[in-house]
């Protein structure tokens, strides 16, 4: 048996594991994120966190080599020096962060893979899960902000510098509000949490807001419970997604769209949803060839697709 | 010296060329396509050209080896069998046509390689013209429709069976006018010349028209004059086309964006200004490393980047 260390750096925790060649989890560890310490805590936090399950192993399984570590990370990451290219301020400091020479650094025996953490998913999805398959794929996860992942011909597509993915700035309303990226419209301002959240103080305001609260979690359980208020707010939210779903079907033709992310985990009738609203605005030849799939559950996708790397990072 | 036969099948002519391996075109003809005699026809007049044109080369160039056809085609096209997946009614009969097994019936001894119109242009930037020093960057060509091709680590990326590339069906209105391809709100309805005649027949209902004729030709004409109201109708197109290329950056991070098609043939300063709309809707991070570029000049690239398949098909 052989196992790499995967570390998935999120806005909320830092998740570390140690996993198998198949995708088993051998062990794992989760510690709060310190944003507020801004990058340089992070980093700390993360170099311990590795270290500590290194140290596990060798007390515990001294027989299974750890043949790397494979690091997902939010934000834009240039896959090839593995630094952060381009963050928003959620991480004071966090763009620019060269995570895999400070890592390299600190572990110089072990090879040190970095990737966006939606890119890592997608290599979970193609080896543990529904990408299995799939030559063609894209991923599309819906949680506070929308990420996504392309898979062309079994390789992530990085771009240029490891930006390429950024699903969630497809514009969808090209006369819409304004965006953090600087486009008007696009797609997270309509079907990310926190664009719910947006839609519905927008549609609401000034009206007798509805007996559920106005959130992205309070419009999907009301929807789910059939209320018409909510029905309306999803005709929204459904259409910016099966139109955006619909462009990246004709813009890159893949096999499947693997959506996951935290409100199809809590919600799992938006993926039928969805599909609905993708079939008629997509052409039928394409629409023929693709499949919408369920990601794999649980949240341990993110250390699983990040050791990965060791194993399967592209060139 | 060695060269192949190249063909460009668009919806008006038939294009035939004979191209050297440094793109030099050494022999071509034009015929026009029979659309009216449906896919019959076309594969008869577009076999007859192929003849014509190794006899001419048998007959005055003895010495130079034909080494292949390669066929650009109008269409969805499946770039494994060489077949038309997909194709608008405008060719009746042509969706299914089986290109390169007729043509491969028709000259056993050379090995034929079939790709859509758009991707063999972005072969010819590629080998020829802008897209000669890019790994990553996507074509995009603005004519009575919108067509696209992407370019992701030196390779076409054709996705699930070829169908890849459908730029103009990026929809950047998701409550806009229905699109043919079923989705709201297409590029294509915005930014092509049948969009603008669309979008000016809408804007000036019921309005006294300007002086200038109500088409892609007259407005751009008018605008590139200083004419008010043809800046206006501008305002939509560019937007549309901005908030279009800034989705493009995001998904695809690409180092370029080469830009062509008959649009921009008749007027260059579409490029600048379609850069003006791109640059504050993209993210910075990702603006720093892209570029707008002028695909080649001439009609000639088709049968050029036809050719080159030969050579540098994808696998």
């Amino acid at each position: 048996m052989k196992a790499a260390i995967g570390v998935d750096i999120g806005g909320t925790s830092l998740k570390f594991a140690v996993v198998d060649q198949e995708g088993r989890v051998l062990r794992e560890r989760t510690a709060a994120t310190p944003s507020h310490g801004g990058a340089n805590s992070i980093m700390s936090e993360m170099l311990a966190g590795i270290d500590s399950l290194l140290a596990d192993m060798r007390a515990s399984a001294p027989d299974v080599p750890i043949e790397g570590i494979g690091i997902g990370a939010a934000g834009q990451i240039d896959a090839k020096d593995g630094s952060v290219a381009f963050a928003v301020d959620t991480i004071p400091g966090w763009t620019g962060t060269p995570i895999r020479r400070l890592t390299a650094e600190r572990f110089p025996a072990l090879p040190v893979y970095v990737d966006n953490d939606v890119n890592v998913l997608a290599l979970a999805e193609k080896y543990y899960g529904a990408g299995k398959n799939a030559r063609h794929f894209v991923c599309v996860a819906l949680g506070t902000g929308i990420g996504g992942a392309i898979v062309q011909d079994g390789a992530i597509v990085h771009g240029a510098y490891g930006g390429a993915g950024e699903l969630g700035h497809l514009s969808v309303d090209f006369n819409g509000p304004r965006c953090s990226c600087g486009n008007f419209g696009c797609l997270e301002l309509y079907a990310s949490g926190s664009g719910i959240h947006r839609l519905l103080a927008d549609m609401f305001d000034g009206l007798s807001p509805p007996a559920w609260e106005l959130n992205a979690a309070g419009l999907l359980s009301a929807w789910e419970r059939g209320d018409a208020a909510a029905a309306e707010v999803m005709d929204v939210v459904l259409g910016a997604l099966g139109s955006a779903f619909a462009s990246i079907i004709h813009a890159l033709n893949p096999e499947a769209i693997i959506v996951g992310g935290g409100m199809l985990d809590r919600v799992p009738a938006l993926l039928p949803a969805i599909e609905r609203a993708t079939a008629p605005r997509t052409s039928p030849a394409m629409w023929k060839h693709v499949k919408l799939l369920p990601a794999l559950s649980g949240n341990r996708s993110g250390v699983i697709g990040a050791a990965a790397q060791v194993w399967h990072h592209s060139p």
